[in-house]
């Protein structure tokens, strides 16, 4: 049997480690993929932390939910994708059955907590090693020309805010204005995705201003540092009436009360970021008809149109690359921080 | 100068009281009603409850947001309704110019307060008189051969609901269901509405057998007494994917965390009563992308289709008469939960 | 080798027939079901109507486009579905993985025609034989207690006019009025779709007063004779409007002239019957911003929300039941005109 | 009395003239503007064709349906505006209480044929006059700082695509194709609010190179002579899936049948150009559920969201300019299709 590297959490409480593990196996339906990329996520971090009686992605976990590779082999009644054709993976899998997988919104599958489907990297496999399984090919996307190493990260920071922006979709016409909050990973991509798709003026907040001026570069047209005087700032920026759209990709309490702030009538707040922050929601506590929700990750149509805003050079990743043995280093950077954009392993680089 | 008799709020923390005004001349573009119906509303003992630096409707206030008439004079310029027209009061008066008022949506006019426009009742001499002013003929809707005393209730406590359950329509198809927390005033209403122009299911809750009778006679297809135990039972019947919509009428601390725990994935929870409950919204805390949102009234369209409802025989409302005189006593049973459905006042009865 | 009964269209021109062919056997991925019902449709007729230049569908073909069964063996790779299980049979059949089929839009399938991929009875072999193969478990509905002779025509008839119903189900609420022009399959179907999911007063043409007495039956609030008066009877009902949506189930061009002339402003006309008609659409011609369309089909999850509605009690279907031997006479009545809602045959029956 | 130049449409089959008539006086609720600009338009030339049986304008008619102007002075029951003010005019007058002007249709009235209402230069006295009466104040928009004469023709111009392409906008999502036919007036407009509001490619098809390079430089990103090859170039730039929406701004037959070819599946067709084109939707005849419709200027709201446009900076008219005396060869100049973008008649000027 030949043996392959991956990137485990092997113990509740440790850091991720390198080791060398059985090359994986495709059996009917499945497609086993050399990776060619695999993104760094804020969510693996969190996972990690979790104490044990909260952590159920099962132990020892090779990482990796965003992923792309080369098709490798493709088990019995393949049929569409062969060997050599690169592709990414759809990560947020389900039992392609029920009324949501219908219509390919795996990531709200009505089955998967039931039959114990979970996605790469959050339970199966996942994508930080040298080869993967993937469940079905339904749960690829061509990439065709693509560069899997620039856009590997919109399998999650594109597919993410881009389902969170088109919700929002229809109160982004003219004369709106949207707000992003946090111009990392996924901040810097739902940017991009605004101008390329929305007729919103995009308004984008950080703390630092090198996060502020990553947010200029990728197109936003008003940045304000992220405190509480940015909602005088949204509201003199839209003659009082507050922002259509805010994306809060941080989603601590602060921030999540400064999106409840600047959010006008019938407008939107999107909790994304998983930092914990509870907004409440009540007569005389934000103004009223703003729809305030919290999405996970988006369909397979959305991760389609995704890739179609790269395709026509509308959305463009921040990256930074690392080998799978530099991949611990990535996590590193990423907790103090110091990540422009998104992290991406190589395991085969 | 002729006198009427009018219901007016006189003094922070006092009752309301029948007394004689000078009867209201018409000027330009407005239109003068002799009342035929007026409703009572918790919204008015909610503003009698408030203490002066919260109150900010004016002294004295005649009463009644709820008004329907028949024209008794019109100003000059006035072309769309004459004398003897039975018509029914739009009551979230705006500017009319707005973004929001060119859509119809003068409940949310971007002018109003900064132009100090109020709704009739709530700042502007309200219809518990034997006479009112109408501000602008587009604040008619026709009645026609619709009796005013049953349906004077439909301008808010119809529309209210109307608005409410619109705005959730495009997720209540075919196998959905919507569950209405408070069967009373409004919320009767709204079980008659859901049934009539959705696909749901329809689920009601409320803390008395009384009300969920009434409820049941309106036609939800299933009640349940509005405590934890609901959660479950909602669960049940939905195959464990949760409700699609949740209406909370009441609009308190429990009700809303109800209404929380019971939503399924994309759904709805929209309160509408002012209880002072606070649904705290984040990440692991509602299930995803639910959409929570308190909305206010409802838009002039919305108000004609309501209408269009109880002409087409969809929608009928409780109510119990009183005349001028009585009016005290409704808003004493209304304290003390006793209305079955709605009161209505007869002012020239 | 086993074998089986079926109904074949051999040759062009001629009329189906029962033949005996091999038992088919179940590869990869694909599910063996024992047939427990099969629908009549005008559509095979249709195809059985074509010249040789215009068929497309292969010879010889089993028909039967409108499947059921109980799963009798599942290939390798199948977990969704087990023998014993009863289901019904999603027809428009796509790749699985284009943009229209992963939102489960196989009925658009961009990939279909250049794979060769085509619905059961419409290519593959159909549902008029004892046994047929489905090539992919995604495309089958769990029925459970529901009862597959009554229910099977909602993969076609009720899934047809849903589809058609819920793309107008935005214009068709409160107020509003929708008409069905032919009350037969199809017809009788989509009349009690309406009634169950949008808030329109529903009216139904048709030729016969036998089919008006079913549409009555169903649900329509108001019946006229399918002849150019019935464009003052539903210009009369709307107040001088005009229909918010018009289905017309026929297609010839004395419907589909009908429909226009009586579709009001920002109505939608929907062209479902292949009657051969053809309507023209330009300034001066229609009422402004109607939208006429002709739909296929419909989705995965919209045949769920179809059997959804037959659980519910909303829609039945009215059928008469025949052997596969006496299939070929089903057809025959179909032709004549003398089927009552819906011909089912029971090819194990 | 005083007088004041008007230029009026006279007789049947003549050409139109620059008269002297009295100044108009401004009644109740009325407003009076000294216009600042008056915009050129082919419907104007369209109606001028029509025989004395079709004519239904009246006569003399005073031209101009899109008009600017400062508020000269104000009837009795007017607040929202003052002397002094820059306005332009909404033009389609409605009722103002009917169900779509309660929504801002006013463009779909349902009592101006009734009432006999009529928009400005379309049967009321319109703004080719040094003055002009506004029969409403709901029926002007502050332009504030923007030029009256650059910006007059988006009254109509830029109304009426703006209109279309909004109803559109749910299809023009990422990875979208629109086409615009005729990139003159509208048109040229129209590619500028695609580019804009959606996040469609935007293609431009017209019969001259010229147009075509005025095409280019407001936004289109492809261009293609306007002739059946034409139909082979969207299908290759799409993929073969061909066009999510065409708008049709000539409306002749080969341009209605040129875009009924290149509609793609669930696309929209837009017939905007009134030139007797008419298109036949059947089955086999247009892509499956291609919407075909044609629109007719728009609303209120969307009035204040295309100036929006033009004070953001996403919208610039190309315009050429006139002096009242100089309007008849304006007019010339369009029947010989010799405007670039649109023409502006200053009758102050």
């Amino acid at each position: 049997m030949r043996t392959m590297k991956a990137l485990q959490y092997r113990e509740i409480g440790s850091r991720p480690e390198v080791v060398s593990i059985p090359d994986p196996q495709v059996g009917p339906g499945q497609v086993l993929l050399k990776v060619t990329a695999a993104g760094v996520c804020h969510s693996d971090e969190f996972i990690m932390s979790l104490p044990a009686e909260a952590y159920v992605y099962g132990l020892p976990l090779t990482l990796g939910h965003e992923g792309a590779g080369i098709v490798e082999a493709v088990g019995e009644g393949v049929s569409g994708v062969k060997p050599g054709d690169s592709v990414a993976v759809y990560g947020p899998w389900g039992c392609g059955r029920c009324h949501m997988c219908a219509q390919g919104k795996e990531n709200y599958c009505l089955n998967a907590e039931a039959e114990g489907i979970r996605p790469p990297g959050l339970g199966a496999p996942g994508s930080m090693a040298e080869y993967m399984i993937v469940d079905n090919e339904r749960h690829l996307v061509p990439l065709g020309d693509l560069d899997p190493v620039k856009n590997v990260s919109l399998t999650d920071a594109g597919l993410t805010p881009y389902h969170a922006i088109k919700t929002s979709l229809p109160k982004l016409g003219a004369g709106t204005t949207a707000v992003v909050i946090g111009a990392g990973g996924l901040g810097h991509v739902g940017i991009q995705i605004l101008r390329a798709i929305s007729g919103a003026t995009v308004v984008a907040l950080d703390v630092s201003d090198e996060k502020l001026d990553l947010a200029t570069q990728v197109g936003a047209q008003h940045t304000f540092l992220s405190n509480p005087d940015a909602v005088g700032a949204v509201r003199d920026l839209t003659g009082g009436r507050g922002a259509n759209a805010v994306f809060d990709f941080v989603g601590v309490q602060p921030t999540v009360e400064l999106a409840s702030a600047m959010a006008g009538t019938e407008g939107d707040v999107t909790i994304v970021g998983i930092g914990g922050g509870a907004l409440p929601v009540g007569f005389g506590r934000i103004a009223y008809d703003v729809a305030v929700r919290t999405p996970y990750w988006g369909s397979r149509a959305e991760l389609i149109e995704t890739f179609d805003l790269a395709r026509a050079g509308s959305v463009e990743v921040e990256i930074e690359t690392y080998s799978l043995d530099e991949a611990p280093k990535a996590y590193e950077r990423l907790h103090e921080g110091k990540i422009r954009g998104r992290a991406v392993i190589l395991p085969n680089g």
